[in-house]
This record gives C-alpha cells, sequence and structure tokens, in this order.
C-alpha cells in the first residue's frame, strides 16, 4: 500500500460510484485499515474524520455497498470505488450524498 | 460561499464527471477565488496544491471543461461538477485519470 499517497493525516480521498447508474453517490476517506478491510470484505469500509473511527457503510442503516472495481488516479492520491449499493447512500435518505445544486447553497 | 466547508487550508475537494459518459474524470481542489472563475466563466478552475497556483483547467492543453452543473454533498465539504471536456482528462492523454486498477499498484 505504500505505492498509494497517503496524506499527512494516513488518508486517501474516495470517490464512490455505482457501478450501474453511474451517479457518484459520495466522496469518504480511508486509512489503510479501512481499506485493507474494504478489499478483505468486497463492502467499503472509510475512515470517519469527524468521529475518529472506522466505519462499515451500511453497518446500522444496512446500505452497504458491495465493491465490484477500484482505480486509482494518476498521481495515486485519490481511489474511484464503483459499487452495487443496497440502498441509498446519503444519511438524508438521497441516493446520492451530491443531491443540492450549488446555487441553493450560494447566497 | 460561507456555506461551503473550506477545509484548514481554505480548500474543497471537487469531483469532476462527464457530463454525457458519466465518467469520473478527476478529483481536483477548489480555492474560492477558482469556484469563483468557474462559476464566472463556466470552465473548471483549480488550485494546484503543489504548484501553489490557480491553474485554468485546459489553458495551456486546450482539454478545457466546460461546466454543465455543479452539486454539493450533505455536508457541504465536497462539490461535483458535470462537465463537457474538450479533451482528456489526464495528463497522461487518458480520459481519466482513474485509469489504474488498483491491483497494479498495490505490491
Amino acid at each position: 500500500m505504500d505505492n498509494l499517497k497517503w496524506d499527512e493525516n494516513g488518508l486517501i480521498a474516495v470517490v464512490v460510484q455505482d457501478a450501474e447508474s453511474q451517479t457518484v453517490l459520495m466522496v469518504a476517506w480511508m486509512n489503510r485499515k479501512a481499506l485493507q478491510l474494504t478489499l478483505e470484505k468486497s463492502e467499503t469500509h472509510f475512515w470517519s474524520r469527524s468521529r475518529h473511527a472506522l466505519w462499515h457503510k451500511g453497518a446500522t442503516s444496512g446500505n452497504i455497498q458491495k465493491v465490484v472495481a477500484i482505480h486509482a488516479d494518476c498521481d495515486a492520491d485519490t481511489l474511484l470505488i464503483k459499487v452495487n449499493p443496497a440502498g441509498p447512500a446519503c444519511h438524508t435518505g438521497e441516493t446520492s450524498c451530491f443531491y443540492r445544486p450549488l446555487e441553493d447553497i450560494l447566497d
């Protein structure tokens, strides 16, 4: 895993995309342990920067994400994971976390 | 723009997706000025963390990215920009920066 560029906090950014619909579902972060678990279990695991804890996506909601493919970008500091999700990615119940047009947010 | 969550370096992560093919092209970073320019010109502008400079995507290569839509995620710390790209997103000539399967990178 040393060939990936982990940031100063030991994390790498991860884009999660629905393998079928191609919808971008969420962006989250992994540490080495989260990536290792993701590879072992073929379900996404992340590092929660707010809760400072490993996080098995869907462990409580049931909305796990089955891993279909993982790619790294050209400078190896970001991953793209294609998944088959069991349900919505967002804690709000939206399919994707990116449900808000920017103009609704900007003043 | 205060409704967006800029990190401790004044940056926000941006996922760039092809509006037609739905391919995830790249992940880059914006500061406020880069987002302002992106909104004004309807072409992506980023902040290069390595070169510490504003960067108009395609300014030298010609491979500009016309902005189609911008969404923020649920916690407003990441943007998803759908674009019509004039050419490859990656400096290697690949359409997407995410062209390397993870297994080719891991030892």
